[in-house]
């Protein structure tokens, strides 16, 4: 028995998400299916994190054990082969060490949310992005962003239907820049509750449309209360960008 | 009567492209739908030029003559509030005097051809990029192009369809560069053949394989003869990015 690791990219608009449900298709799953059509074998892919129905990957990070001898680069190239026509591709496959573990062993996650904001619907990336018709004041949202990085109670950005044991998480950064009409959002952090971003994203909305100072996203992560943020952002405009390891585990 | 000059963006995946025909939905047709939804008029929506099936624009240019009495802005919203949900957006609209004509005033049409050039399948932009899996050297590709610039008989690169009185046009600029795994070839002139991007396109990969030099491009160019030329790159990763008008027209 080989583990590889994967890196994983996705457009997660057709799939109910990261993780198998019985609701329709996953991305886990159709992975299993590649898996299974290339070895015959019936293998867990575990990934670093779940993803929600809508929401892309650029990176995702996951990884297989696979009973037949054979090679990375060929586990790459034949799940790719049996994933298609699925918008789903491995870009990277290593062999690593048995010790290795996608979620358990992950350092820090990335993600990118995408706002296209002007007046006119979007098109090309509709799938995307999330369309802002409003004037968003961006640097705005930035400096009052910083009111939230490092170590805190989450709970007024966690879904009412998170798990996690503990609300409270560390996070590392968040940056909000604009160029043209579009504003990226890049957040990282050792691990995020459930719609966390996304409610990030849906808060800090509230500072670009000038209806909120960074003091009031100050009160509002005090509040430790789901009601007191803002709207949870639609998932098309999330993509998680990377999965960091430490060096050695790779 | 008051013309108005629009600029449209669209996603072409879905229409059989710019130009209303009877075998599907076409970009014209929805706009001129869009039109008649707003002010019961039956116009034509003149465009700059036509676009394939599956060509997508970031700056298509168009004038329509609308009898109501109404105003640039009314005329934007409008025409995209009747345009849901069509991937099919007015970024703008602007009166303008009836001498102007989108397609005979327009002075320059400038393209973008995006390749996603690597080994791995394409997700989220596989219906807004050409995925080609082997390595292709840009600059080599750029080099070579420069030998298509200035006035020639492209017949070469003309399709076999084309109904221009003419094969000879005037390229004004052609670039190929790349940026990580993408590599944009952006291309002016004052005016195209039909296919003319595409089959440029597919013949600069036999450059970017290794398999043509410059002096092969050359050599096409100069034979005036269509199966010279190489293959026709696919609809999808062409985008019409920008027409030009006089400063005066507008």
């Amino acid at each position: 028995m080989t583990r590889y690791y994967l890196v994983i990219e996705y457009d997660g608009t057709d799939y109910v998400g990261w993780q198998r449900q019985d609701n329709g298709p996953s991305i886990q799953e159709e992975l299993e299916k590649a898996v299974h059509a290339f070895c015959g074998e019936t293998a867990v892919v575990q990934g670093a994190g779940r993803t929600d129905a809508g929401v892309h990957a650029l990176g995702q990070a996951a990884h297989v054990d696979i009973e037949r001898d054979t090679n990375a680069n060929t586990v790459r190239e034949a799940l790719n082969a049996h994933l298609r026509p699925n918008p789903i591709s491995v870009l990277q496959a290593t062999a690593v060490s048995d010790q290795f573990h996608a979620r358990f062993s992950a350092e820090a996650r990335s993600y990118l949310y995408r706002i296209i904001n002007r007046r006119a619907p979007t098109t090309t990336l509709r799938y995307l992005t999330w369309h802002v018709g409003v004037d968003l004041d961006a640097r705005a949202m930035h400096v009052a962003a910083q009111r939230l990085i490092g170590k805190h109670d989450f709970s007024t950005f966690r879904a009412s239907t998170c798990q996690a044991k503990s609300p409270i998480r560390t996070l590392t950064s968040l940056d909000v820049y604009r160029d043209g009409e579009v504003i990226d959002i890049r957040v990282s952090a050792p691990s995020f509750l459930h719609h966390q971003v996304r409610n990030f994203v849906g808060t800090l909305k509230l500072v670009g449309e000038g209806k909120w100072t960074a003091d009031n996203i100050s009160e509002a992560l005090a509040a430790c209360d789901r009601t007191k943020g803002g709207q949870t952002a639609p998932p098309e405009g999330l993509c998680l960008t990377k999965v960091d390891y430490p060096p050695n585990s790779l």
